[in-house]
């Protein structure tokens, strides 16, 4: 039987696995996590909206109905292409007959000093739970001491979606938990900026949601900054180009995504970026048997435009690098792919949200925080972390608590 | 306005707060997490049935509706008993008019070489996280490298309630998980196997109620070895008194609770397990404003008998104290404390528990079962968190599922 390997259970990698699955195909799955993270959700668990675990699903209770997919917990270290064979941290080595990269991205700090040892990033399970951490601790700790200084300001750099989402999150962490939890404290202390190096929030979509999304944050309490560059991170706070300085003990990264270093070390030919460079059929340029999907596909697909880095391509590429797969088994070709853009969304709080549909559509305000909730908890995996997300947005709506707001470990 | 400090949010210290409050005092309440922990259902979150949330109460959410109670996250270093003060590791300082220490129970290894570096505790969250990650990190090792040997055995020590329920717990886990998640792996290699030094387990229930506990583990496909006592714990298992040695990567104690040794540094006359030595009216020896209670009030009340280190009593302390001090601010007397034994329960697994309530009346099966839910369920803190753990033990019942099943960390 012909052998598969996925490297990487994120969105893309999935959606390969879901394709060969019942395929006749052996394949093996492998992820440095034993379970698949719900990215576009982490930033609620990072301001305890959500529990850790509705974020996350066991991937092997994912393989339970897939026939002929193995897991394998491990991390990429090597490809001998050669042999065709990966070879693994831990020393294992898993043959393959075509092998699928989808290892996603990663915070990229562009090489701002200071950003990668004093910036929290978001994107693993891990790094929401420690950004949770730490906006309680400050605030424990300010309710303890005293707050006379500028503790409690949180910058967040970048206002991208992830970005809006994560001030707009941390503006009504911040407004509801002051008037109830720490009626000591002085929420005009808890300052919470955004900045921005463009003039305009959310670049990915038109400008007029932009400045919906920049006035909704604004009325939340939110302090927006355009076309404002950040010169270095310390662990006092963030220098500005402009010469000004704010003091903050929690710096937020959300200003861009890579994929990580250590992927030069595989031999694969890489843009600029880092992404792999992929034909029109997403191999990988000089291989036949190597495919890269999601994040790490990188380079100039369909009429010359990078692909971005979001859910809705990482699904469609991994789908499409799977038929592909399927088709050469059978000794037919490679299919071209075609990035099919549903549309994208953001939220920014209770009641507002902006999504931007295909043909043009907008969506602002409630219908788009509505839409925003009902798309994610359907895209969620397993019913039970849909049936726990909706207790706690339930719940959080109604009761305007916030749930697991616990501090773990340390 | 008098002025009382409470140390630790657990069951006793929460019971004494509740007494106090609106009582026209000013309560501090100190604890060194920000969230209070139903410690009954930690071995749930470390067989992965609960999340960490679901047992995690928020103290400041407590408090919304509590008059005159403040919370101070901190450690206590030391009690100034001529300035009426305490200090904490970070350095603050709580004057007091009545001081109450209600700073719970530890793990005690009882000196057994080896048994603190090796085993792992489920008498803190971060413990029991920190089993889950153990357990679900060994079947990931075996399912990947294959288990020729023993490593994914797991030895608990002490057959007390928390050992059986653990042991119990864990023998459900793996039969599931390998049936559903672990093909490949063989159950007859995970062992579970619970030691127990006397001759019986439970010994604080009836021998009959003992004898159906380790029936029930058994068919179960707990091994229970009973008049075993551990002479050391290594890296590689646990060594028997009797020569014979157990080869286990995991290895959980649950045979003693004592209380921390830092205690000894507070200057407050202690007994012999470490417990602070209390008149019949809980008060510390020697002192007139310092009450101890909980699981650190120690020496012989009433009748001649240790006060078990359970829920009940240390809630049944804890008010009686708070009740002396309400006396005393206005002008009256202690009161002296009469513990009332409301019987106690013990959960195997599925359908199965002991239960044995004052009056003599004892109950097995479903029953004791479906009582061990129900009162668990509501003696939780936060209807959030009821919720979820119904839901939670709920869709475990019915799919045979493991929820929470995620490797976080590291």
């Amino acid at each position: 039987m012909a052998k598969v390997v996925i490297v990487g259970a994120g969105f893309a990698g999935l959606a390969a696995m879901s394709t060969l699955s019942d395929a006749g195909v052996d394949v093996t799955l492998v992820d440095r996590h034993n379970f698949a993270t719900f990215q576009p959700l982490l930033y609620q668990v990072a301001t305890a909206g959500l529990n850790p675990g509705d974020v996350a699903f066991p991937v092997r209770t994912l393989l339970r109905k897939r026939k002929g997919v193995t897991f394998r917990q491990g991390i990429l270290s090597g490809i001998d292409t050669a042999a065709n064979e990966i070879a693994l941290v831990d020393g294992g080595r898993i043959p393959y007959d075509y092998l699928v990269l989808a290892m996603g991205a990663t915070t990229n700090f562009f090489n701002v000093p200071g950003a990668e040892e004093n910036c929290h990033a978001i994107y693993t399970l891990d790094e929401a739970l420690a950004v949770r951490n730490k906006v309680f601790s400050l605030f424990e700790r300010a309710a303890s001491r005293g707050s006379r200084d500028n503790t409690l300001t949180t910058v967040v750099i970048g206002g991208g979606a992830t970005g809006v989402e994560m001030a707009g999150a941390l503006a009504e962490l911040k407004l509801r938990a002051f008037r109830t939890d720490y009626p000591a404290l002085d929420p005009a202390q808890a300052r919470v900026i955004l900045i921005e190096a463009q003039d305009r929030l959310l670049g990915a979509f038109s400008p007029e949601l932009s400045k919906y999304a920049s006035a909704e944050l604004k009325g939340r309490g939110v302090e927006v900054y355009l076309n404002t560059t950040v010169e270095g991170v310390t662990p006092e706070g963030v220098q500005l180009k402009d010469g000004n300085f704010i003091d903050s003990r929690l710096v937020i990264w959300s200003a861009g995504v890579g994929v990580a270093k250590q992927f030069a070390e595989l031999g694969l030919p890489q843009h600029r970026n880092g992404r792999f460079e992929v034909g029109e059929d997403l191999r990988v340029k000089g291989y036949d048997n190597i495919f890269a999907v999601g994040d790490v596909a990188g380079g100039i697909l369909g009429e010359g435009q990078l692909l971005p880095q979001l859910a809705q391509p990482a699904i469609q590429t991994g789908s499409c690098a799977a038929e592909s797969i399927k088709s050469l088994l059978n000794g037919g070709i490679t299919k071209n792919f075609h990035y099919k853009d549903k549309g994208t969304m953001a939220t920014i709080g209770r009641n507002a949200a902006v999504a931007e549909l295909t043909g043009g559509m907008k969506l602002t305000g409630t219908t788009a925080w509505v839409a925003w909730l009902a798309l994610h908890l359907m895209t969620l995996l397993g019913v039970r972390n849909r049936l726990s997300v909706l207790l706690n947005w339930s719940w959080h709506y109604i009761s305007w608590g916030r749930g697991p707001r616990v501090i773990l470990g340390g």
